[in-house]
């Protein structure tokens, strides 16, 4: 991956930045050369981190269509995910092979834009879903493809994480969750979980998600959060947040798989992306780092706890490649490596103008998940059915 | 508790032959007029039983009728749920306190024939609902009750028990589960997460389940499990399930909390009824046994594991009354206490001639999930209603 490219920024909050210190300007064949933040604080924050890594300053900016107007390979996209499809298309039509960090959509037509503005240009476009890379999620997805989990039949996962703290004080911390909590109610979070699990079930390569079904408990969670610190009359306490605390959503594949989702992300409570995976011949559970082989492993043990914690000792034999191969070659990178390990695939993908390993359709797809538990959520949980974004295509796209 | 009662049991499998063995017979102060089953071997065993114990020798029968019969002041039904709801009603009619085993209801008309009947008559019913006894369970009710969870906003339960063996040779072991499976497709075993959790939204006490939507997945386990037993050309190989292997309901109750459902008997895993517990102020998981409190626990120390099995710490401070008296006298029962527990509750009520602690309108409502979600299983987990079997008797009954 020798091969010189040229690159811009867009969004240089706390992600933005990170990925391009931790991610990006690590790397010697990566130049940047547009930096771009609607804040000035922040742009400029990046571009001091460019120059310090020895590369020439770069353009600085507030308008986006100054860095699409760059001779650049690509553009990441790590904004607040309200922009993300507007500005992934804009990027496709200018050339540009896009990068774009997750989120939700607001609406399925959207996530249909994305589709034709990469059908209609040929540009491609990668869903940077880092938790796609993360060390148990592929050693599953291993055992899964050498068969060890026998046939799949029930998957879940959650977006399980307390950001109270970051919601509440969106206003002061610009940050773009606060006025999405307070207006919508839907699953806004969906895709580092089901990314993994679309994978293991082979979703828009010979599988495809159906239908889902969402339902949402209350919203206590930030109000009580936001008394606590203000006090009962405080500027805040009064506030009606719309999302409630916790979303369950169930979809259905086209054969037979059950998926269980849940946002959880304004209660006290552990990180945890709860990734399960259970088969005929196996189960891994995430929260307490099981894994399960039918006939190894005897199922009342659990009782004495002998089985928390040993999906370890089977990274040895089922350790996925790709991982094995990130160790060899020396720890790098944030999230555990998950994140420079999606930049690898992202930047080979460019290197090589092959689609993504991550392409528009499953961007559209996982994306889907938030508009549609909206309107699910909002009906009692009716069954809402996916669009299939590849137009039939899913029956004969080929598993990575 | 020294008053002398006299009762009968009808259904003497494994488990009601276990709960005599274990549960009634040590009570110097029960005595056992009549055992019942249709078949005779177990009949037989549990007259045995009795006589060994140092009773006289009990009825011994067939026919049910004979047990309502006997001067008894309660009967045990520990059948097979398919007739539990017949006998229950009968044995009311019949003026005896009922205990009855949990399990599945197959329409909601028969759900509410028990409140009838148990209006009717005067007469009580108690669902023997052991997981209500659950040292964790308990204890999370009791920090529930003293404010130390906040508001409760989301609670997770499931039946997560591989029960491929009992199911697959169901019809040579006379375990009624097997032409369930094959023929109805439904979260068929609902309280023992059920139960726990209502008890903790005060359900039927000041709130009530609203709705409920269910999805199933595909039936894969148990054909794989009698093809890897027979060969693909054994005798049950291609039996055809009707019962997904795992089924998710949501269920939204009255005041906004929301309550997953997992059904998950046929494919291998390690037990768990997956009780999770989550308010404004702490969490609980049973899954890896972690009390998360707000304020003294770091949201990230999970990755270091170091809260797993944290909850067992906080016995000392937060163990139920119930289990602190059980422990001072010395343990004894069946499945860790629970079994023993639930007993001493319900001689107390025949005792005391009081309602059950977990009364008909409980057991109704508890067991209409099965019919419910069979519904909505069908409807592609379209939202179905519960009925409010105590017709707006909840909002003014006060949690025990």
């Amino acid at each position: 991956m020798e091969e010189l490219l040229n690159i811009g920024i867009i969004g240089l909050g706390g992600r933005g930045l990170n990925l391009l210190e931790v991610c990006v300007l690590p790397r010697k064949n990566i130049k940047v050369l547009a930096v771009c933040d609607l804040y000035e604080d922040r742009r400029l924050a990046a571009a001091e981190s460019v120059v310090k890594a020895g590369q020439p300053r770069p353009l600085v900016c507030a308008d986006y269509r100054q860095v699409l107007d760059q001779e650049i390979d690509a553009v990441l996209i790590t904004t607040g995910w309200t922009p993300h499809i507007d500005l992934a298309c804009e990027a496709m039509y200018a050339g540009k092979y896009v990068a774009c960090e997750v989120g939700a959509s607001y609406s399925i037509e959207d996530c249909w834009r994305l589709v034709r503005v990469h059908e209609d240009t040929g540009t491609h476009c990668m869903m940077l879903e880092n938790c796609c890379y993360g060390r148990y999620e592929l050693m599953v997805l291993n055992m899964v493809r050498q068969g060890l989990f026998g046939e799949v039949v029930h998957c879940q996962g959650g977006y399980r994480h307390d950001l109270r703290d970051e919601v509440a004080h969106g206003r002061e911390n610009r940050h773009y969750r606060f006025n999405n909590y307070l207006h919508r109610n839907c699953e806004n979070y969906p895709t580092h979980e089901l990314g993994p699990i679309a994978q293991v079930l082979n979703i828009n390569r010979g599988n495809r998600l159906l239908t889902l079904n969402s339902v949402s408990s209350k919203a206590a969670g930030l109000r009580e959060y936001l008394v606590a610190e203000q006090g009962p009359n405080g500027k805040d306490a009064g506030l009606k947040f719309a999302q409630g605390d916790v979303v369950t959503t169930i979809i259905k594949c086209a054969h037979g798989e059950t998926i269980s989702l849940t946002l959880d992300t304004t209660l006290p409570r552990y990180y945890s992306r709860g990734f399960q995976v259970q088969g005929t011949r196996a189960m891994f559970c995430e929260d307490n780092r099981t894994l399960f082989l039918d006939g190894e492993h005897n199922k009342f043990e659990f009782r004495s706890r002998e089985l928390w914690g040993n999906a370890e000792t089977y990274l040895n034999r089922y350790e996925h490649p790709i991982w094995q191969e990130y160790l060899k070659a020396g720890i790098k990178g944030g999230h555990d490596g998950m994140d420079w390990l999606e930049f690898d695939a992202f930047f080979q993908a460019v290197i090589d103008n092959t689609p993504a390993p991550i392409d528009v359709y499953d961007m559209a797809t996982w994306m889907s998940v938030s508009a549609l538990s909206e309107a699910s959520i909002a009906q009692a949980g009716a069954p809402v059915s996916f669009p299939d974004f590849t137009n039939g295509k899913w029956i004969s796209r080929k598993p990575l």
